[in-house]
């Protein structure tokens, strides 16, 4: 007899029992169904294969399954799965934060390890305010830019500003404050908003997006600006939180997006590409200045924050292995190779009449399409379609199109999702 | 020239750029470097092992780096390692959904995927806040047990009520009212006062953790009584969401500790012994009366909640291979084992002059030496080092001793854990 699980295929079963996140099920197509990664690709259950044109949401930059982050993993599961991190220690967590502490902003001096995005934002905004609580003051708001994402925990969904994902919870979320992102044309009233921000508010945090704001669009904004505001709020002792969890390993041309920066930020949070999607680990680095505001006589000024998994042995060696990668020669290549091309694409799609705002930063590329759409409309959902039945998985938000490819995405497969990109420009 | 890391101990570089959870790194001392971990051992480099009698807080009951989990992990990697749960399925996932339909009480329905604990915690309040909202109701307080633990992001810290963790974020919290927990002794008092609270309170769900408080120190409460508060809540619609990160997967003998109750829970939050440990993976499950009030024509109405790695097909993976452990014959057996020689020892320590409040349920065991110490005093590390001196990894919670060992811990190891917790009694 079959096995009646064969009978059926993965996107019908998946119907009934899974929730799947961002879904309205009522009216959502059933989901594709994967079976199958390597490299720039993934293949579906019909052997139909798409370029992951985002990466699988920013993560396997260094292409799906690669055999280094593979052998990495089952090493370090054979050796030491896992442990708690509490009293214990190991020598992949010890390994990463060396590392780490190589290419990092150099005023970043301690790694503290969570599980994903949201969580090392949790943590960040949790450092804020006891920091400011261990030194005898209260501050209770959060500065952060309008349109922000930091994830879906009720900490990193206070400081996000996109309201499609917040509508239900906004009696429930911490005291922020929003400031525009800076633009060369509005730095000096972003400045002005900022100060007026700082002496009517206890401000304990600013939580940022540095350069480029993934959720809300792939919109970037000005370096000189952010610059400028880091150094306002570090006057007031205001911790800057940098949330490079899509832009941190690469992806805006320099190893975090605050390279671009003169002003450091006090934390920096990490997730995505540090594990290349193989393991959820994130990161919530953070300066000498703040990890000494937590060190007492008195226990309790200590940090009583944690998750079981921290510092997951199996992670921190899959990260080690994915850092291997993000600096060698051929990655350093790759992405040379990628920003290069942007470049030309971008210049070429200047000129067309559908597009605006076309804009790259290292392997960030994206523009808006000069037509009016709801950011989950039917003509987004044209464009997706359009892009999967090409092979090519991009997803439109809204109207604004954008790519940000594994950084081993081939020559041809990127002509191609380039020519997917033009293509689809003809059917809006 | 030798690598200048080997001349250094893991322990000594840790101090440099580690941060560790629940750590005063002005006073704690350094931490133990771990190396290796096999079945119910871990082993630090200096090659002592120790019996790991909380099973690394509670998640690998099937011990460490169990070759069917590894193996799993393993394959799953080379063949899908990572792919966005958004508009995407996989084998893994829906497999895995099928299988704990079959063990979950059965009025759960929906499988929603997180990474951890706190955050299948957090995802299960915002679908309490959006269950309300989507049915056109605004409630805005939770109800949690006094001492309940769930988690460190901000909307399960809020539920937690052991102010050394939540000290200097109290004014950062949701809005919860507090229960006893209820006893034989004060069912009737409990019962009065969440009558009380729900007439005075739009409450909107009642989190608990079911039979056993873990971070409280392994405190039981009555089945019975549980059993009667859900039900309040349930006719007044609030959803009760049942935390059985720590109990969940036979830790309290059945399945699931909501298997003791006639009333069932509308949501279901896992994570630790789902993939062993293996993998960071969360579950929060729930009833179709739930996932119905999301369906909706308005896409807004719709669960906007995710994490990148959501349904993780290598954590799903890690999951199924744990599950199919879990109801193996042999790991039946020695989970009857340890039960029978729980409650054995339990019998010999109820007599004991310096016991109070000897108890086992399942695999779990717990008592309290009767003198007076801090929960982070110096008695409690007079006996962490005591057992850590035996090769013996337990974790007193103030006055607290308890084990919750792996299911495949030998009968020797069982003795000397047990000869050890009766030698500590010696020192205390």
């Amino acid at each position: 007899m079959k096995n009646p699980e064969l009978l059926e295929k993965i996107a019908a079963r998946d119907q009934k029992h899974i929730w799947h996140p961002l879904t309205q099920h009522k009216t959502a197509k059933a989901p594709i169904g994967i079976v199958k990664a390597k490299g720039a690709l993934i293949w579906d259950e019909e052997g139909k294969s798409y370029i992951d044109g985002i990466a699988s949401w920013y993560t396997a930059m260094y292409g799906h399954s690669h055999e280094k982050i593979t052998a990495a993993v089952a090493e370090q599961m054979q050796q030491l799965d896992f442990v708690m991190f509490s009293g214990f220690t190991h020598e992949p967590a010890v390994k990463l934060s060396e590392k780490l502490m190589e290419i990092l902003p150099n005023n970043q001096e301690k790694i503290f390890f969570n599980d994903n995005g949201s969580t090392a934002i949790d943590a960040a905004i949790k450092m804020g305010i006891q920091y400011h609580h261990n030194k005898g003051k209260t501050r209770d708001t959060i500065i952060a830019f309008e349109d922000g994402f930091h994830g879906d925990t009720f900490g990193a969904m206070s400081a996000s500003g996109i309201s499609s994902y917040n509508g239900p919870f906004e009696d429930f979320l911490l005291k922020v404050v929003r400031l525009p992102v800076p633009q060369k044309e509005n730095i000096d009233e972003v400045l002005e908003r900022l100060n007026s921000i700082v002496s009517s508010h206890s401000c304990l945090a600013f939580v940022f997006e540095p350069l480029v704001q993934g959720a809300a669009g792939m919109k970037f904004h000005s370096a000189e600006g952010l610059d400028k505001l880091v150094k306002v709020c570090q006057e007031q002792d205001i911790l800057c939180i940098a949330d490079e969890i899509m832009t941190g390993f690469g992806k805006t041309g320099k190893s975090f997006a605050c390279d671009y920066l003169q002003n450091l930020p006090d934390i920096i949070c990490l997730s995505k590409a540090l594990t290349a999607g193989m393991f959820p680990l994130s990161i919530t680095s953070c300066s000498q200045k703040v990890f000494d505001a937590f060190l007492s006589d008195e226990v309790s000024k200590g940090f009583f924050h944690s998750h079981t998994y921290s510092a997951h042995p199996v992670g921190c060696a899959a990260a080690l292995a994915g850092l291997e990668l993000f600096q060698s020669e051929e990655i350093t290549q790759r992405r040379q190779y990628i920003a290069k091309h942007h470049n030309e694409f971008v210049n070429r799609l200047q000129h067309h009449p559908k597009v605006k705002n076309a804009r790259t930063i290292g392997a960030i590329l994206a523009f808006e399409v000069d037509v009016n759409m709801d950011r989950y409309g039917k003509l987004r959902d044209k464009l997706y379609d359009f892009f999967m039945e090409r092979g090519v998985n991009l997803r439109p938000l809204g109207n604004t199109i954008y790519t940000l490819p594994p950084y081993v995405i081939t020559n041809d497969q990127l002509q191609h999702l380039y020519d997917s990109i033009e293509g689809a420009l003809e059917i809006v």
